[in-house]
């Protein structure tokens, strides 16, 4: 992640050289991103050589962002890209674009199990497009309990699902709507991938202190 | 996941092809174990071959376990292979090194962010270990965000551990103590490692139904 491009702003025009210096980004990688039309092309300038501005300069970012972070691939990064530079798709589905690419590839083999989940989010009441992949997701996870015989019902999800949204709540509030699209695409990758790792760490961690508290002596603990 | 071997009980003693047959598991495979002592010999017989019985097919479904769900390498499956042994290892110290052993190789350079971690996890009051990976994970998560130009303090993590405790209580009371070693570990890897995902899925489904809410047309929803 600490590669990652710091919030530096180009006010003037570089070259190719200069982007690569102030970006941290290898001039060959900045070329395959070119070539791969991920980032737009520099102004031509008389002397045959192409300037690059700031906006380039956050392009570079939000590409890191989403291969480092999110660890998307190419094709992925550019499915983000064009949903961001395409000004008729609004802000809820351009969001929409983003989770489904970092989903990645879902295994939509949990048949019954996906029917189960789809009444289960019917009955919470939430909205969910048909084909999210989180909803194969969790399918999938709940066909591997029952092959591994855990005896799981969609409805043993419901403490979970009241957790994930009362946290999702406050971090859909906290989006503000007026910044740009890449910034709101950009906290949605960092936040989504960042704070999963908090939970899980903060669930493990709660789970030892727990564990602790029904089964530990208490002597080995600081 | 679905590899892993259904929950079939040997009543007999079995020859390595049997043990084979019945678990799923290549001969090879069983083989590999044994010369890892990940597997306890069999019993040798007078003609030279050895048998096997229902406490290995027990542990080559904790192997599995360990390996496909916990996605645990050879030396780490050792480890929890040897505290299930270990019958002097008090019950949650067990459970701690089966903890550990999925938490993997933790980036540790995250010093300022893990001394706020460790006051953090204080002021909540949790009994969890000095040396816990989990630390040194939130650590690292709140450095990258840190990194990334996000504002973060340890005490932003607090309705993340209000969520994760109230999930852990209800997880660590379910657990029966009278249950045997390997069936715990077993029930930790498979807990931890299935409702990560579940929980992962649910907050990505409801920050789309809060993002509709919010910002959606409601057109596109189901």
């Amino acid at each position: 992640l600490l590669s990652i491009i710091e919030s530096i702003t180009i006010h003037d025009k570089v070259r190719i050289s200069e982007l690569s210096g102030r970006s941290g980004v290898p001039i060959p990688t900045i070329k395959y991103y070119l070539r791969e039309e991920l980032l737009p092309a520099g102004r031509h300038t008389a002397r045959n050589q192409a300037e690059y501005d700031d906006s380039h300069l956050r392009r570079l970012r939000l590409i890191r962002v989403l291969g480092e972070v999110g660890e998307l691939p190419i094709a992925a990064i550019r499915q983000v890209v064009m949903a961001v530079d395409d000004e008729s798709l609004p802000f809820h589905d351009m969001l929409g674009v983003a989770q489904r690419a970092l989903a990645g590839d879902v295994d939509r083999d949990a048949i019954p199990e996906r029917r189960e989940i789809d009444s289960f989010l019917s009955e919470l009441g939430w909205r969910v497009s048909r084909d999210s992949p989180a909803r194969d997701q969790l399918a999938a996870v709940m066909s591997s309990l029952r092959a591994l015989g855990w005896d799981v019902s969609a409805r043993s999800l419901r403490p979970y699902a009241r957790a994930a949204s009362a946290l999702a709540e406050r971090e859909v509030k906290i989006v503000d709507p007026t910044i740009s699209k890449v910034d709101a695409i950009e906290r949605l990758v960092i936040g989504t991938v960042a704070f999963e790792k908090a939970f899980a760490a903060l669930r493990r961690l709660s789970h030892e202190h727990h564990s602790a508290l029904r089964f530990g002596s208490g002597r080995r603990f600081a």
